[in-house]
């Protein structure tokens, strides 16, 4: 499982552009850890909201993808994201949970944990969908 | 107006990071550009869903800063986003309008304009709520 | 395309117990009305959200019903709804827009208009998610 | 505060016309409960994805509450509800729990479990943003 998740997280270019990289792979969880970066931030130098949602919104990809079957791959339709706190801090993790997986539509949840020095607070939660996108049959 | 947004738009370190610029300033209306760069892409070498976030989320944000008065400034409560086609092409256009703009919050519609050879196709919607930061009053 | 959506409206319960009415059906569009009634207020007296988003629900689920092939059915997936002024007013019409038809998944538009004397206003703004439920084949 | 939010339930004329009852208040906390009713059922005899939201986004709003100052009212801002299953069951408890509270905005999740005989399943999660009305200064 870890495997597969490895293999398609390393095509996504932006991953590999924003520094993140994963940290728990396991049936319907996935997390993702981004580092502090000055450039991802918006004015006020806390990480912009749609960074979060980038590495919060491959969390949960990812989540889904674990219970899919071999060979499918995963599209997010939509997600919703709250910001409930400045994400200010030195590293990032970004968790994905399955809350209900269907053949077509599988429903995560999200969240971002903000490491600042000892504390941790979650700074934002996703509610997504992802669809199962099925292998096309080679002739 | 254009110089108030213009002016926060550039310590917006991220929109630098990704080569977005502003294209058009008006009346609770902001439209910035993204050109395609494959550093910003998921697995399938489509626009991830968390850039076209960042760049409409921020459309959202300056139209409904348009609107607000000298000194305050914007902040993302929550916004969801429906993916409708692969963010395909040469260029994207993030446009951001504002549908009702209160003294606290502010209700935007968001969407991104994929530009390919001669189609233009809209990819993805956005519905957001911005919230206005009184300025602090100094002492 | 009417009959459909009629024959479909008729067997909604909650639509009879509130009285709403079917005003207009086209092609990816539908019209639902719906006149005041004190018992589906909130403690304001204003029209609660949830019996808002019931009936734009609804439209943006015929709406995409509209587009769908014969024998086929509509789920709700998600939805999001913003609530822009209190739902004042002696009637109410809930506009479903179909933004984009794909084969199993619709994404749609809806909103809520008042209709309070002289005056009409937008309340509330819905983006939803809807998907086609392919007929079973009887054996 | 069960007294404060029983005082303003009772001013719900929808609660009350869908037979809604208060099962438990705590601080950032409440439960709601809803008996099965065949007039508050969709196409297919399952509760209609409003009426959920309705009483999700009540539950939510109380739990809001349950936290704001003395002589304050709560306004939902927005939401977002994911339908996991079909609501099928004798009775419905909708839980709304608080996940940040500011003095302005508050942020809450809520759930819907269907109680089907002897078995339980949670048939739609909610993603909700409330806003403090602050009570107005006499004169």
């Amino acid at each position: 499982m870890m495997q597969r998740v490895l293999e398609n997280f390393s095509r996504q270019a932006v991953m590999g552009m924003m520094g993140v990289r994963v940290l728990r792979v396991a049936s319907g969880e996935v997390d993702l850890e981004l580092p502090h970066r000055a450039d991802l931030c918006q004015q006020n130098g806390f990480l912009h909201a749609g960074v979060i949602t980038t590495v919060v919104d491959s969390a949960c990809g990812y989540a889904a993808f674990t219970l899919m079957p071999p060979g499918a791959d995963v599209l997010s339709i939509e997600f919703k994201v709250n910001l409930l706190a400045p994400a200010r801090g030195q590293r990032f993790v970004a968790k994905g949970r399955v809350l209900k997986a269907g053949k077509t539509i599988t429903v995560c949840h999200g969240e971002l944990i903000a490491h600042d020095g000892e504390t941790q607070a979650c700074v934002s939660v996703m509610q997504a969908t992802m669809m199962t996108m099925q292998p096309r049959v080679s002739p």
